[in-house]
């Protein structure tokens, strides 16, 4: 979407399922093998009674909606604060919500409210800053 | 590492290869397969000149240290800011820094400096905040 007919306001949501594959697929690549993300029989001892995902992952998929889908191409990221509120589980459907919180014409930055949703409830919530050269 | 032990200014650094397999992985899972990161030819019509990992893919390996290596198991992330300062290339070697920042004992929450480094540069600069329950 083009710099100039993004408004303060304006709001654009992508779900994703996160599946059993992409949990094993992240925890190998980044080397992060707790097994409360990859085993079943622990997660059970753990709080949580059930594996949940790297909370790096979910964020990974605010990243991919700034940077292929809204704005999109030519994003620069700039800036990403989050809160971990909720775990995500195995095969759950999450919501990213992107909102339009400000935006800086001459410098070309936008302001974003940067939200996921598990079930309709935040499981993280936080602010992104980005760039859109011309 | 126990939470007891830690105290306010001890650091701890961890290297990683960000691999060409490591971001066409990356790409994968998430789906930000933007041709920056993928594409050799398209690369070199951008500023950055050749191919750059995804940011968040780095973010990760903060993610991995904290979860796994310091203070490692156990620990619940709470929070995380990052700055994304310069690109890391395709094969860079990256050291991620953190830096125990305050203390706070009642609540057993810890106050960190995370930062990544490549070539002695800060790519990433950012603060997180984490939970290391009894």
């Amino acid at each position: 979407m083009e710099f100039d007919e993004i408004e303060k306001g304006y709001s654009f949501n992508a779900t994703f399922l996160v599946s059993d594959e992409m949990i094993r697929d992240f925890a190998r690549i980044t080397g992060d093998n707790n097994p409360l993300h990859l085993d079943d029989e622990f997660a059970k001892t753990t709080q949580f009674k059930r594996r949940i995902a790297h909370g790096m992952l979910v964020v990974s998929l605010i990243s991919k909606v700034l940077g292929r889908d809204f704005p999109g191409a030519g994003t620069v990221y700039v800036s990403q604060f989050v809160k971990f509120r909720k775990p995500v589980y195995v095969g759950d459907t999450v919501e990213v919500q992107i909102t339009v919180k400000d935006k800086n014409k001459e410098k070309r930055r936008l302001f974003l409210i940067t939200n996921v949703l598990d079930n309709d409830q935040e499981v993280i919530t936080g602010e992104a800053e980005i760039y859109l050269p011309e």
